[in-house]
C-alpha cells in the first residue's frame, strides 16, 4: 500500500516532489484499476500544493461528499452527471492542507447496500464492501494512500477490514458532513482509510488542525474484549484475528479484561435501523418522491421500510440511544479502549451483497471513535476494531498503533 | 395576514380552491412586495396539489434551502443562478403534503448578518431583521400563510418578532436540514412563520407527522419569566410586551413566576459564537478558500474570527452546552414553558442592521423549541418567547397559543 507517512518523508527529504507523489498513484491506478473498478472519475489535470502537511497525498473521494471540480453522483443514475457548486467541508479542508483530490471512488446508491461493481482487490470475485466500496479497495489496492468514506452502519469500518487497510471512524461530527449527502442525520460519519494507524493519527490532526490526535499516548492501556453477544456470532476467521489481537496487545504491554456489554447497550443495538431508515425517508424525500422507480432495489426497500416507521418508535430509539450513550461513556471510565470484531468475517464471496455491518452499528449509534487494525493472516483480509471514548480519538489511535506495531513484529 | 387555518376552512368548506388559495397570495405580493423586497424568486405556474392537509398553501421558501424548481442563492453573488438538483428535505416534505413552494425569500447572505434589501412591512425605514428577512416579512405583510426559515443565533424569532407575526424554532432537527446551507451544524434549526400560533401548530403537525403537536393541553401551566440578565437590558417597548404577555398568561389561568436562570446557562450563552464561528469557518470553507472577497464584510468577518478559533476553545464551549443542557432539563422538571423576550425591542430604525439576537442565542444552542407570539400594542410590532422543553414542542404551543388568545381577548 502507499503510505501517508512513507511519501511524506520522501516530500520531506527531496527525493520525491508532490507531483511525482501524484504521480505515483496515477501508475498504480493504470496497473490495478482495470480488474478493480474502484473509481468514478480521476481528475486529469488537478492544481498540486507545493506546501501544507498532505502536500503529495491523493485523496480518493466517496462519490457522495460534493467536489467542485469532479462530478458527484452518488451511486445513482438520478445524480448522473451532477456537479455540485462546491467543494464539501472535508474536502475544502484537504485542499487547504495541501492534499489532492485526485479521484472520486465508487459508492453504492445513497451509500445504502445495493453493490457497485468495485472488487475486492485481494480477490475479484469477493465484495469490497460497502458503502464506501472505491475507497476501501483504492487504498487497499495501494492506489491511493488516503480516501474519504462514510459510515452510518458499518460503511468504513467493514470495508476496511474486508480490503485489508486501516481505517477510523472517527467521533461523531469531529469531521464536518456539510456537503455530504445525508442519509441519517443522527449517524452519518465521515471517515479515512490509508495504509496503516500512524498514517490515519496523521491525516486526521491534518485535517482537524488537532495535533493531539498524532500523539495519544498508549502506554499500558485497560482493553476490554467485547464480542457483542447480541449479534449472530461470527465466523471463524473473525475469532482467529481477535484472538490475534488480543495476544499482540498483551504483548504491546496491555491490560486485557473480557467485559460483556450492559443491557442498555444491547436495546440501542437493536433500535439503529429505527434512526436510520426513518431519517433516510425524509433525508432522501425528494428521491423517494420523484425517482422512486430510478432507485435500486435494496435502498428503495429501505426507504419503504423507513416510511412505515412512526415517529414514536423513531423517538423511542432515539432515547435508548441517549441512555446507552450514557452507560458506554461511564464504562469508559473503567476501561481505555475496546476491541471488537471489525466485520463477521473475511469479505464474502459475493458480489451481489456488501456484507453485513451487525459489528459496527452500535458504535456509529454511540458516536464513538472506532478504528480497523489489519490483522495479517494467510486468507483473505480480516481486521479488528478498536473503539475508544467520545472524542479520545487520539488515544484509540494509539492503542490501535500499538497493536499493530505488535502484530507485525 | 393570511392565515392557514382561515384558508384551509375555506377550502375544506368548498368556497376556495388550493389554486384559488395561491392566487390570494399572487395577488397580495403585486399588491404589496413592491414596497417591501421579501422574495428573490418567484414559480409562475407551481404545481397545485388537490389533496393533502396543507393543499392550496402557498410556501415562501428562505433562499438558503434547497429547492428543483427554484432557484437558491444562498444571498451571494457566489451561487447567481444557481440550481440544486434535489428539494430539501423539508421542501419535499411540504410538497407531500399538498403544500406549494411559491416563493424564494430573501436571505442574509449564507443566513448570517449582512442586510438584505428587505423592508420591514410595519414601516420601511426599519429592518426586518434577519437572517430570515424575506420569510419574516412576507408572512408579517400578508403575502403569504407560511414561510420557511432558519435560526443559528436568532434569525426565526427576531424577525417574526419584528415584522409582527408567530413564528416557531423548533426542538433541534425536529425539522430536518437536510439540503439547507449549513453554517453551523450544532445550531442550525428550521423554523416556521404564520399569522398565529395555531397556524404554525398545525403546519408543524402536517410536516412532521405528529398529530400530538397539534392537540398540546396547556390547563394551568407553569411558566417561569426569564430575563437572561446576562445579556444587557432589552428596551421599555419589550419589556412592557412581556408584561402584558404576563397578565395574559395569569388571565388564561397559568402560574407565574419569576426565575432567575442557573449560571450555568449564562456560562454556555457567552460561549455560543465560538460554536457558530468555529463550524462556521469549517462548513463554508469551500467559499472563504475561493470567494473570500466576494463574501460581504459582516460574514467575512464572522468567518475570520472563526478561523482565529482554536478546537480547545470550542470543545470547552461543547462542554459547556453539554452541562447546560442537563440543568435545563431538571429545570424544566419544575415549569412547563418558560416566558422571555424575543428581541431587544422594536425593529430598529435602519436597513443598515438584522438587529441584535442576544435573547435567542441560549436557547438555540439549547435546542428546545421557542415560539414567537405578538403581543399587539400601538408602535411597531413586539413579540414575546414561550419555550418549552427539548421535544415538548406540542406544549411550548399550546402555552403560547392560550398567551395569544388571551392577549387578543
Amino acid at each position: 500500500m502507499l503510505s501517508i507517512l512513507d511519501l511524506r518523508a520522501r516530500i520531506s527529504a527531496g527525493s520525491l516532489t508532490p507531483a511525482g507523489a501524484i504521480d505515483l498513484c496515477r501508475e498504480a491506478i493504470a496497473a490495478r484499476d482495470p480488474g478493480i473498478g474502484a473509481f468514478v472519475a480521476l481528475d486529469p489535470d488537478p492544481a498540486i500544493p507545493q506546501e501544507g502537511p498532505l502536500s503529495g497525498i491523493a485523496v480518493g473521494i466517496k462519490d457522495i461528499i460534493d467536489t467542485a471540480t469532479l462530478p458527484t453522483q452518488l451511486g445513482s443514475t438520478i445524480y448522473e452527471g451532477w456537479r455540485p457548486r462546491a467543494d464539501a467541508a472535508v474536502v475544502a479542508r484537504l485542499k487547504e492542507r495541501g492534499a489532492v483530490a485526485l479521484a472520486k471512488t465508487t459508492t453504492t446508491a445513497f451509500a445504502s447496500s445495493d453493490p457497485t461493481e468495485t472488487r475486492n482487490p485481494h480477490d475479484p470475485g469477493h465484495t469490497p464492501g460497502g458503502s464506501s466500496a472505491g475507497s476501501a479497495a483504492a487504498v487497499g489496492a495501494g492506489m491511493l494512500p488516503l480516501a474519504l468514506g462514510t459510515q452510518t452502519a458499518g460503511s468504513v469500518i467493514r470495508p476496511a477490514s474486508y480490503c485489508g487497510c486501516a481505517a477510523i471512524k472517527p467521533s461523531f461530527r469531529l469531521i464536518p458532513t456539510v456537503g455530504v449527502k445525508t442519509f441519517s442525520w443522527a449517524l452519518d460519519t465521515v471517515g479515512l482509510f490509508a495504509a496503516g494507524v500512524g498514517d490515519l493519527a496523521f491525516a486526521l490532526a491534518a485535517i482537524t488542525g488537532r495535533d493531539g490526535i498524532d500523539i495519544g499516548a498508549a502506554a499500558g492501556p485497560r482493553i476490554a474484549v467485547v464480542r457483542q453477544d447480541f449479534a449472530e456470532a461470527p465466523e471463524p476467521a473473525a475469532e482467529a484475528a481477535l484472538a490475534r489481537a488480543r495476544t499482540a496487545a498483551e504483548r504491546a504491554g496491555a491490560r486485557l479484561t473480557d467485559l460483556t456489554l450492559p443491557q442498555e447497550l444491547a436495546e440501542a443495538w437493536e433500535r439503529h435501523r429505527f434512526i436510520q431508515d426513518f431519517e433516510g425517508r425524509q433525508a432522501l424525500g425528494w428521491e423517494y418522491r420523484h425517482h422512486r422507480d430510478a432507485l435500486p432495489p435494496l435502498v428503495r426497500g429501505v426507504l419503504d421500510g423507513g416510511d412505515a416507521i412512526a415517529p414514536a418508535a423513531y423517538d423511542d430509539a432515539r432515547r435508548h440511544a441517549h441512555r446507552a450513550r450514557r452507560v458506554l461513556k461511564d464504562l469508559f471510565g473503567e476501561v481505555d479502549a475496546i476491541l471488537t470484531f471489525s466485520a463477521p468475517g473475511p469479505a464474502p464471496e459475493t458480489l451481489a451483497s456488501t456484507g453485513d455491518p451487525r459489528f459496527n452499528r452500535l458504535w456509529t449509534l454511540m458516536g464513538v471513535p472506532c478504528v480497523n487494525v489489519p490483522v495479517p493472516g494467510d486468507g483473505l483480509p480480516v481486521g479488528v476494531q478498536v473503539i475508544g471514548r467520545f472524542g479520545g480519538d487520539g488515544q484509540a489511535l494509539a492503542v490501535a498503533r500499538s497493536i499493530e506495531g505488535a502484530l507485525r513484529g
